[in-house]
């Protein structure tokens, strides 16, 4: 299968790239606004998969045409440019791709860090408001620590809630999570459900800025 | 310290009643508007008790009489009753009286449970507006599952994510949480990240509902 991560340059997408490569045999596509950012970045995490002895799948290109490559295409933008990805590549996804959202809007205030979700409800909601007919949206991955899932030597032993209305996008997302080694990933229902499980983000980092010893937080249900 | 549950003759109040006169030394006080009932299940908790030779202190009055004893008090009642039973036990509470708040208002849907606050923007704090000048709320105990907590066979290994503005106030709550056995007490902000800590119960409500071998589910931060 092939996974596109749109701002796959940075942050959470970053991390997913190298789990990918090094965990399955997917052929891991990063793309970037700027296609020689993209290719930096996938020369950067094949050089790193290589050092562990791993030949990973990894390439680069600008957001569309890593999009027009995608089995699966990661939304791994931040929150506020999840809607304007989804329409910059619009024509560009293949008729049986599946979108994923993993942004999540949030505010540092002095009680904690806040949710703050759009107005369509959420930014899942939001992508899913974005996509073209017919091409499901997938809400993912939005409670991993980025630098601890970036960092291949770190377990993670972690859930990952996985929402959508379309059972069999649903299920490819939850099957790609569980590919990677550690994570779990759980049906938390429809996409309507997607607010609370963005909440969880604010919420865990608040509690690593809050409470000694603990960082890059994920959770586990149990 | 005496601990007062209001509303502790069923659902997460039978549980922390149990838990903590199991655990602890604690005198628990087990209130009901029905003097009677609070009566019959402060015997039922204590029969369970002595059945495992443990000699736990647990009384039953009127939930204005538990109040009027409680140094902290647990509004264990549905989160629909949350502000009428402040109200009704306002003139009771003593000066240095906590009260702890691990009601959540949510309905089902399609899509699974779904978080649906009042519009002080969370049952935490609808609590905290209606109580007395001075008299600090915390939340806490709202990600329990109630069947798992009344069953002291049930092992818990779970956090307890507790909010609040008053910092001593939060602190004991944290440590009377911390005293019940497999139970770690986390410092989740103030009482405006109240939304995003009672958002996650009906989310683990979906998550047992959708996910086979899940049930009563907990959750833990790592």
């Amino acid at each position: 299968m092939r996974i596109a991560l749109l701002g796959g340059t940075g942050d959470i997408g970053e991390g997913l790239a190298l789990r990918w490569a090094h965990d399955t045999d997917h052929e891991v596509v990063v793309g970037s606004r700027d296609p020689e950012r993209a290719r930096d970045a996938a020369s950067r995490y094949a050089a790193e998969l290589a050092e562990r002895g791993v030949e990973g799948d990894v390439s680069g290109f600008a957001n569309e045409m890593a999009a027009d490559r995608g089995d699966v295409v990661v939304l791994a933008v931040p929150a506020a440019h999840v809607t304007a990805t989804v329409e910059s590549v619009a024509d560009r996804l293949g008729p049986d791709a599946v979108l994923v959202s993993p942004a999540v809007s949030m505010e540092r205030t002095e009680a904690g860090f806040r949710y703050t979700p759009p107005a369509a409800g959420s930014t899942t909601l939001a992508a899913a408001a974005a996509a073209p007919e017919g091409v499901p949206v997938v809400g993912a991955f939005h409670n991993l620590a980025a630098g601890r899932l970036s960092d291949l030597d770190a377990p993670l032993g972690l859930d990952v809630l996985v929402v959508g209305d379309d059972a069999e996008a649903t299920r490819t997302v939850r099957r790609l999570a569980e590919e990677i080694d550690g994570l779990r990933a759980l049906d938390a229902g429809g996409l309507a459900a997607s607010p609370e499980v963005e909440s969880l983000t604010p919420l865990l980092v608040t509690l690593a800025v809050n409470n000694a010893g603990l960082h890059d937080l994920g959770v586990r249900f149990e």
